[in-house]
């Protein structure tokens, strides 16, 4: 008999898609420029070009050698060569042992909490956040336990942590910059969670890992991403390059060990044993190669900051209540009644197409990702303009 | 504190993998020329030229485009480039709907086998069998159970699979043409097998699915590979372009739901919901392109079957006992004493690196991959000619 919890799953494809596929189908029927699409996450800025010419240079060695397999963590070189990245950028210590190639975020992170989670443990998640985090919490068999970030400055709340670490508790999840939010964590916010974490440590007995989802690391506005290996010591970072380099359907991220990490081969050994115990062995091995040389490559934030400047002066001007984004390319917004939900629907009235804040574990607020092109944002005005006079 | 299963897992790597290791440290201390390394089953032959004419015509394309994410299933292009691909290959009623892509054979394994149990169920292997299915298995919380094929002619053994499925047995999983063994079951086996799997359906009142993983089915020399969905209702295809077009390490695969299966729309959806709850999502783009244009490239068998002939008549020369293979790329030779890994260190003395049947769940013979240069296979004699001396 089928799984029901697959089933179930399988069955209910998520909001953000249903959202998609609904502006698809409205753009065919009412005409593409009349309907402004804020629900999907997609990079718009195209990957550098070294990236083509990377795979330009690869397409002339021998094929059986290009596309074969690779041990399960990746090629050596490739690992080598996120550990110089970290190493060049961060000031830390990373080594290739401590890197496993993954074929996205998804798979970095699936792996982290197989790693170091046993079933019946807690994993603490900071609300708002990507839904699947649930998904993936669940899969290992552990609890998913949100806490509510400050809601006066969208940081982690230190207080609230507090209360909810206990002896089941293997790992806190940190996303910064933040989807759906948009929030950079502070360097102080970071320092007094690491001061947190250490002192439950020691009070507990037993590790808490913290699970730093970083696929947004390079996209931001004039503020610092602290690195929190230098900050914290049980530190496991999961990333992609599918924002930073634009290549998201092409499934490349790592799990980065921190080498300060007491027993890092050891929690290493486990990463690599999570990837073969989920399936998730040699990233694909055309892009472990891109990464090699590209992985210095600068993002181009510049789209971005264009589009968030555009949205956000409008939203000024139209006196809506946001949070002003520091990084990634989302814009979380305060819904005009307390129901986000409604308030999505009313919105959807005006061809504009959001996503409420409860597909994120949130109340209130609704995200718009800004990772579209100016056009759509300039003339999503008389939307966003009808909508607020909706509430008025 | 870090999952000891999974710690277990990365901390012993497989054998296949240490012996490959192994090699690779005896060429740089004796030469190349001097180690007969057929411990490693990947394919020696390129990629059709059509892939990197492909891969050169995709690179004109917007990049922001071209390494966009695709659903989760995959891009409908692909997948019906897959269904049609069934359709015309083996006269089914193959639909996209039914056709979920994956990184590679491994995720479309796991994925199947976590949308149709629960834990607890019981899946049958044929031993000997491929040993990373255990590790599945025992993934999804369910018991491998190990079915030792017929010794005289390594087909299925219907009498033995009859003893061993009961109310717990969610699925059977098939490998033809075979790893480690090269058999190819004929169209008989598959009745008779299909025979007892309605009959204990129908007399347990639960579907038992059969999982065919058929990445080598296109590697045959001049028997048939019959598609076991037209024999089978309940029949789930795990399949990879690994071996077929020579592209192991960009993981490409597919997990195909037979049309038949009466409640074929919600094991897809079960299937669908496991790529989820597992983190296998929008499988590689670059190659879910390549395989839209691809998937009719004849798979260049001409290599293989050169080496088989060389080593097959090499080792009837010398007097081993073998079975004759029929597909994929492995012969499976009788150790010449009992204990198979005895003799695994005894072949290791004259440089001649094989897999012995343990690794596979089984006893008493050996593994040799001959995906590798025929130079070596000839070269080889001396190692296979002194081993059997060592024994007489």
């Amino acid at each position: 008999m089928i799984n029901e919890r697959m089933y179930q799953l399988g069955s209910q494809p998520n909001f953000i898609r249903k959202q998609f596929a609904y502006g698809l189908q409205r753009k065919a029927e009412i005409g593409e420029e009349n309907v402004f699409d804020y629900s999907i996450g997609n990079p718009s800025i195209p990957a550098p070009p070294a990236v083509r010419a990377r795979i330009e240079e690869l397409l002339e060695e021998p094929p059986e050698q290009l596309h074969a397999y690779t041990m399960s963590p990746g090629l050596q070189s490739a690992r080598q060569a996120v550990a110089d990245n970290l190493r060049e950028r961060f000031g830390i210590e990373a080594t290739f042992n401590q890197v496993y190639l993954t074929a996205g975020a998804t798979a970095a992170l699936y792996i982290t909490v197989a790693a170091i989670t046993h079933p019946g443990d807690e994993v603490i998640v900071n609300a708002p956040y990507f839904a699947e985090y649930k998904v993936m919490i669940e899969s290992a068999e552990c609890t998913c336990v949100e806490v509510p970030m400050r809601e006066s400055d969208f940081q982690l709340d230190i207080d609230a942590l507090r209360q909810a670490i206990n002896e089941k508790t293997a790992a806190v999840v940190i996303n910064s910059p933040n989807n759906p939010v948009g929030c950079v964590y502070t360097q102080q916010n970071i320092e007094e969670l690491a001061a947190l974490l250490e002192e439950k440590e020691a009070e507990l007995g037993h590790p808490i890992y913290l699970i730093s989802d970083e696929p947004y690391r390079e996209i931001t506005y004039g503020v610092d991403v602290p690195f929190t290996a230098n900050f914290y010591t049980d530190t496991i970072v999961c990333y992609s390059w599918a924002k930073s380099l634009s290549l998201p359907g092409e499934r490349i991220g790592y799990v980065y060990v921190s080498d300060r990490i007491a027993n890092a081969a050891e929690v290493s050994a486990a990463v690599a044993g999570a990837g073969r115990a989920l399936g998730f062995i040699c990233a694909p091995v055309m892009f472990q190669r891109v990464i090699e040389t590209c992985i210095g490559e600068p993002t181009n934030v510049e789209a971005y900051r264009q589009n968030r400047e555009i949205l956000t002066s409008m939203l000024d001007e139209l006196g809506y209540e946001y949070i002003q984004p520091d990084g990634a390319f989302y814009l979380w917004v305060k819904a005009l009644e307390e129901d986000s939900l409604a308030f999505n629907e009313k919105a959807k009235e005006h061809e504009l197409l959001l996503v409420p804040a409860e597909c994120f574990g949130g109340h209130g607020w609704a995200r718009a990702s800004y990772c579209i092109s100016a056009d759509v944002i300039r003339n999503s005005r008389k939307a966003w303009a009808a909508l607020k006079a909706d509430y008025e």
